[in-house]
């Protein structure tokens, strides 16, 4: 048995939750990861959360199904284009069509159900409210309302046992830091995958708000991205 | 088109969510129902809830297969005993085995992305505070959080263009009082599985704290439960 204490930090495989997992390990977090299937047209998400979790030598890494198209609605799930070539300005109005209707708050359900099943209180996640692409579940306030419900909802909360911490350490951060942070902690970027409309083989298209925020990052933190793109 | 406003209706296949799926349409919704299937050992519950929307005539139900044994540790989903036979006193002391962390939370974290998707603001879910064997998620205070959290998590509730109602008709009823509120609303209970052991074909055991909340509800109501006991 280790001494570390747990914590369940989602990791999607891209470059945001890369960083937050290695944040979880470096602030002495044992690390149990979970992801999510749900019906994304990027597959290949998942199998960059797989590698990304072996590199960095997580506990214990579960995979969730669930299926998202059911409720239709968003370019990452359903058959809408993925908007290309957007300037900054153009990104920063109003929540994109790639939003996904309460997407982090179904992630954070599940991990709020699996800390409890292992007994921790920390929930890493590696939300932006920065170059963020406009979604409102990626904001300080909703992760701060989102806590306090969480504190109200388990058998621990209630019994007084733990408080449930909602972990945001990338939230305040620009890309560019994110890619800093990530790579004076050992994070190999070659893993992960950040595109919303990836070509065959799964390289990035290089043209969509994912990809273009990315590759702003890199260059701002004055480093070439190790992936490929079209 | 309905000119009706579209409400999400969670339903089990027990008791209290028959009654509440009366209740919204009574309140004049076109209700759209929610059901999960989470491998749960009575999965007859799901057949139930079919019967229950066909008989009340909702707009449509869809089913969310989820796998909450993954997080273990339920009565519900696990090889855990059902307790059996123990008296009121017994059943109000702590949180029973029964209990699976955070199922409130995830269920109603789908029921708001299916509402995001329809364009609803009102969410049905039928909770209850008073004899409910000690359920965390089943409080007034959690629900408020809940739904705090969820008007700061959607595209919808940060335009402005409305507001989540999380519903909880049935909150503060003691079990007498939902059946008679069913049946004064026609609800057929015969369709409905409360037990959370039954035998082969679906008797309930009558022995469990769910099956004794409610033969203690239909005593109190005067009324015979129509189901079968084993």
């Amino acid at each position: 048995m280790s001494d570390k204490s747990k914590a369940v930090v989602l990791v999607s495989g891209g470059l945001d939750s890369a960083t937050a997992l290695a944040m979880a390990i470096q602030d002495g977090f044992e690390a149990y990861a979970m992801s999510f299937r749900y019906g994304q047209r990027h597959a290949i998400e998942y199998e960059c959360a797989k590698k990304v979790c072996a590199q960095q030598g997580v506990t214990s890494h579960v995979a969730v199904d669930i299926d998202l198209r059911t409720f239709g609605g968003s370019a990452l799930t359903a058959d809408i284009d993925v908007p290309k070539n957007r300037g900054s300005g153009e990104m920063s109005i109003g929540i994109p069509v790639t939003y996904v209707p309460a997407r982090n708050t179904i992630f954070l359900s599940f991990a709020l159900a699996y800390a409890e099943t292992l007994g921790s209180s920390d929930i890493y996640i590696g939300v932006n409210a920065l170059d963020y692409s406009g979604y409102p579940d990626c904001r300080p306030e909703y992760i701060a309302a989102y806590e306090r419900m969480a504190n109200l909802a388990t058998k621990a909360g209630v019994e007084g046992r733990q408080r449930t911490k909602i972990h945001t350490p990338l939230i305040q951060l620009t890309k560019a830091l994110i890619i800093k942070r990530g790579l004076d902690l050992g994070v190999d970027y070659t893993l992960t995958s950040s595109c919303y409309d990836p070509g065959p083989n799964g390289v990035a298209c290089g043209k969509c708000d994912s990809c273009q925020l990315r590759l702003k990052g890199f260059r701002e933190a004055g480093v070439r991205d190790p992936i490929r793109y079209a």
